[in-house]
């Protein structure tokens, strides 16, 4: 990120920096809840306090470790039109920076996300990387499911796995059975599976930051009628997408590809979610592919395609691919088989 | 909550809370996260999603599941005097909100977390069972520590236990040992304990959305010199501290007293945190104990008292207890001994 080229076009004098993740993208340090970065023409720094007496090291910018006193007193030096981060630093914290500083404070919005929608390879390969243990470790979880066993214990077993090869998952861990599998958030509860029941399972992890995000569904023995066919149709639905996805793709379009392709199927009223979003530093992030945004996908973006159909007191489906934007097409970074499986 | 008595002395005609923690406390809802609290002269109700349609379910006030468009539809009706969270509410969020309802928005610090400063009995229960939860998993912990065993691999341990037994963890367990001791913050890393070493423990756990926070430090075989003279010296500062601590008393005094008592040995520069903080819906929250507060503690409030002495380069010790004032003093929720131990 040269400054330069980031200030100048908002014409801004410096940006202050706070939102987690993008402090994380711009310094690479660890611990970017505790810290923010201040962008200048001089170049960026890290700001974090005694708690990090090793913030040097472990930030690939120069970093200040100071006391509260102290940084306020750093404040107190900024002049001219620093932009902030509006949908992230709280009302009261720009009032105190406006009584510290005698700057102007520009709202800004989405400034660093920008940057971060196109991965670099590196980002791609922490990525891969996080996805590759995400399907180790669902290969493991579903030689687990058996009739009697819970919900949570499937999700602890895949969070085990995965924090035992020292990565983080990149959200509680989602096993969803029977009914449950109609809640797209339900988490993982003590309900015992059932046989006959499909079992939605949606689980990342996260390495050195990046998070991966996959979701399979499968059957718990013999599973027919309309809880298969939804299966059918979310397969289909994501199978559509992924024939065209690719850079120049419109994220709406997409989305109403989807809804297009369940709608053959009349389940496309039950799909209630969008069709997925970018991952990377965050687990949500943009582009978001919705019908509420209207973006051209890029070589670089890595965002999912997850539809699914969820069938109020009956049960559910979602099918969740992590795919990776190429300069021709797409590349699938979730490789575990898709299609229907009974376990 | 009456909302009357809470509404009437702001000359608020309404409070909008965001904070995920306060929107907890006045629900219960247990993804707070995902969703806010309208408290008017009426009553209070939640606003979620329609990823959680169980919310009514789950929320102890009622709970409307709106759609983007029928939120935004439910402000443009919000008239008067409408309080947000200052502290909390970011900068755009409040500019969409100002755009929609024809309200006068009135920014507003630490109304909720007043409300949450004293526990009920009900509240103080889950705490200790946290708390209890906490302790087993230390004593578990306490049988792993060997020359040779990993920092991450205990704190894994410690995670995994509380986990099984259907908890959270309050945050990621900090095993810190040898030289990574004086970092207050270390985390547990892949450093592999060391036979001589001090090894800090802290470690909390959550129950129905309560916390719990505790301390030990420990040594590995034989240890001596300036470690186990900053041991006496933690356990002097945290002791002195226990033995005045009650209703009435001054958290700025209670932080004073423990550095007072750390000079004695002159090692009250090495404690480069504050005293304490509140425990409750979050594991840090008010009534903070350090020279910058200035409050009264009050019977009903759950406090950590946690002295620490961090050499640079050499190791450190922190030692910490989780407490609730009574209306005649104190009572100790952690109840694991805390004297000099060699494992």
């Amino acid at each position: 990120m040269d400054p330069k080229t980031l200030l100048e076009p908002l014409g801004l004098d410096a940006l202050y920096v706070t939102r987690p993740e993008n402090v994380r993208y711009l310094s690479g340090f660890p611990h970017p809840e505790d810290a923010q970065v201040l962008v200048t023409h001089e170049g960026a720094f890290l700001l974090t306090d005694p708690r990090y007496p090793e913030a040097e090291r472990e930030s690939r910018i120069p970093a200040k470790v100071l006391k509260r006193e102290e940084k306020e007193e750093a404040f107190k030096g900024l002049k001219g039109r620093v932009g902030f981060e509006a949908e992230h630093l709280p009302y009261a914290a720009l009032e105190r920076l406006r009584e510290l500083a005698p700057a102007e404070w520009v709202p800004t919005k989405g400034v660093i996300e920008r940057l971060r929608l196109k991965k670099t390879p590196e980002e791609v390969e922490r990525i891969r990387k996080a996805q590759a243990l995400a399907e180790e470790a669902l290969a493991h979880a579903l030689t687990l499911l058996k009739p009697g066993v819970l919900e949570r214990e499937v999700a602890l077993e895949i969070e085990f796995f995965l924090k035992r090869r020292s990565a983080e998952v990149a959200f509680p861990p989602i096993v969803a059975s029977g009914v449950r599998g109609a809640l797209p958030h339900a988490g993982a509860s003590e309900k015992p599976l059932g046989a006959g029941e499909l079992v939605t399972l949606d689980l990342g992890a996260r390495v050195a930051g990046y998070h991966s995000d996959m979701t399979r569904t499968v059957a718990l023995g013999r599973v027919d009628g309309e809880l298969r066919r939804a299966f059918e149709a979310t397969l289909a639905a994501l199978e559509r997408v992924l024939e065209v996805l690719g850079p120049g793709k419109s994220t709406k379009e997409m989305d109403a590809l989807a809804r297009e392709e369940l709608k053959r199927f009349d389940l496309d009223r039950h799909f209630v979610h969008s069709l997925g979003h970018g991952v990377g530093l965050a687990v949500h992030e943009g582009p978001g592919l919705s019908p509420y945004t209207e973006e051209a996908l890029e070589a670089g973006m890595v965002v999912t395609v997850e539809p699914g159909v969820y069938l109020p007191g009956v049960g559910g489906v979602r099918i969740e691919e992590l795919v990776l934007i190429t300069e021709t097409g797409i590349e699938l970074l979730s490789r575990f088989p898709r299609g229907w499986r009974e376990v």
